[in-house]
């Protein structure tokens, strides 16, 4: 009888891994391209200078964040290839998806700097956020029933991954109902949760997030 | 007599995954630049907004399938790199050959995309998978002849390999048949084709292919 | 009770290594973007295409600045990953925050090629400068204070990475105040001090910076 | 005495080559950014797409020139490295700049397809070929002149790397004084020359080349 192809394909972990590097060092790369300067026939001193970069200043704020989503994510997919023993090709391919998603935020970071105080704007954005999450969970929760993970990652620690997981996405959700309210607090609610889960301060309930 | 330079050049596999890695990873990432949001001037209400994405809506399509055609080619490369016993010159140029063909992707994507239902475009993408396939093909049994190959992948596992590659351009060659007649039809028997290699479904039959 | 996610999360140096890399060589090869070749309409004559270029010869000072600058500190954090002797996810945090900065440098550059007479073009860059040492700098004490750095790496060594970064920050804070007099006086201030440090020459003072 | 910077600081094979990947990975697939799609308004039927990608076509010469120069290099540095001992600051300096020269390539590459027929146009591309192999001299004499290299890789091996470049820049020198007279026979020659490095026939005067 025939060897199945599938049954020998893929399954690298450090392969994923450094596809991983290269798709956040580029879409994080790819954010500073959407930045652009002032035309240089219609700027005559250093004042209209000024107040034209001012004037696009509020592109950092989805800047930032998208920086922060992809941070909290390249190290949320990090931690779970660490606790993986050994990958095989249907999770290979649940993280092509959740890298696909991922490739996604140079557009919808875009979209939002264009349009910062669209609802429509946000919600898309945040949709991205809540797909790469739950890209996440599934990748982990595949590779738990799969017996994919190392026998110290069982029980507790796999636990502990798809809380966090659980908990991000569910103060994300907060702030995309508080976006269609206001736009402005939305987006300050999100910034809030990222910097939270970026900075980890040590206050007893926050780092148990 | 001189010592020829051929004799000890190239022959790294770890530095063809991470050339390929790279050129995957951007690829890609590439992919979204082509998304380009809606003129913030001509935009006056959500409503106005919402329509315009909703409008570049088909541009999704040839997007997913060529996300779809690096997942499946990363992978397949991959295998076919696990199972190398070493490297040599011709092989590392037979590989950078692959990737050369892997790069016009995003040119090929893009076209398709401004040109959904012109046969000329859907050809052309056809084109750029057929060439990926036959490069693929080609560095495998070229290492399988120059016996770079692992002694257990020799026999059942490289006809694998090989009837792999065969049966999916074929089914891709059908597809491409049917665009001839209806580029509708002909992208949609490809995304067919992708989604059975992408997800691997356990049905005894497609398992097989 | 329950095991806290970021007990485990982040850590990998290896992971922190190839997403630099990553950044660096695209943000790198990124800035070459910017170098547009005259329209082709335009040009009837050798000589014209010649004198467009070499209108546009600008350009490469700041491209070289960057090239150097990108150079200088991926150097500077190689040596640092190198003397770790762990990493955690706060220093990984730490090393995305000065990624970050690195990733911002394209644009800087870029607005500084479009406005080479400007002092606020010429301040964002040496802004962007400052901002990349000062992460350097905080990536070290951070990761000496947290204990670590290999046991080699401190004492001497330990106070050599910070006399570096601090000397450097210093010298370019200088070229920032001669660039408030004079614009070209302080771009060639800094690019001395960025060809002091890249090619090291072996005279006894500046070796020892 | 305090302990100097330099003395400890680069010096990492591995990271030099993860650097390398990324960008010859970048430029690769950077050089396809320059095919631009018609505009789909102008397009009205399948002959005109047609007769609009085939005016194009020229554009695929410098592509496939470029592509094999990226290739020729990528493998040249990369048998460099595997040669190394080990490295340090100057020759980590020394790979910078060859790769500096490198990300060069997508600028001159447009150069050409937007000038393919000027004079100007090829003797920058030429030039940018000449800087790369000039490069990889100097990272060659160095390494060997600081002891870098592997005790087995001096003498005969050394010897070859050097003919090797020589040997090549003074093939791409003709081609440069032919392009002088007539540029399509320049960009002929220098096609045929790099045909001959990347398929290295075994005919016994070539394959000592």
């Amino acid at each position: 009888m025939a060897r199945p192809y599938n049954a020998f394909a893929g399954g690298d972990v450090g392969r994923i891994e450094a596809l991983s590097d290269g798709i956040f060092a580029f879409a994080a790369t790819l954010l500073v391209v959407d930045f652009h300067t002032p035309e240089a026939a219609d700027m005559h001193s250093e004042a209209q200078l000024l107040a034209a970069l001012s004037a696009s200043a509020p592109r950092l704020i989805p800047w930032l964040m998208s920086l922060m989503t992809l941070g909290i994510f390249w190290i949320g997919q990090q931690t779970q290839l660490n606790l993986l023993e050994r990958s095989n090709r249907d999770l290979s391919w649940l993280h092509l998806v959740f890298l696909a998603v991922v490739t996604a935020l140079p557009f919808t970071t875009r979209l939002l700097a264009d349009f910062l105080t669209y609802r429509t704007a946000f919600l898309v954005y945040w949709a991205n956020i809540f797909l790469i999450g739950a890209c996440l969970y599934a990748t982990w929760s595949y590779a738990e029933r799969a017996k994919l993970i190392r026998e110290d990652a069982h029980g507790e620690t796999s636990r502990a991954v798809k809380r966090r997981i659980v908990i991000a996405q569910s103060l994300y959700a907060v702030g995309a109902l508080a976006g269609l309210v206001s736009v402005p607090v939305g987006i300050a609610f999100i910034i809030l949760i990222q910097l939270n889960y970026a900075a980890a301060p040590r206050l007893p309930f926050l780092w148990r997030l």
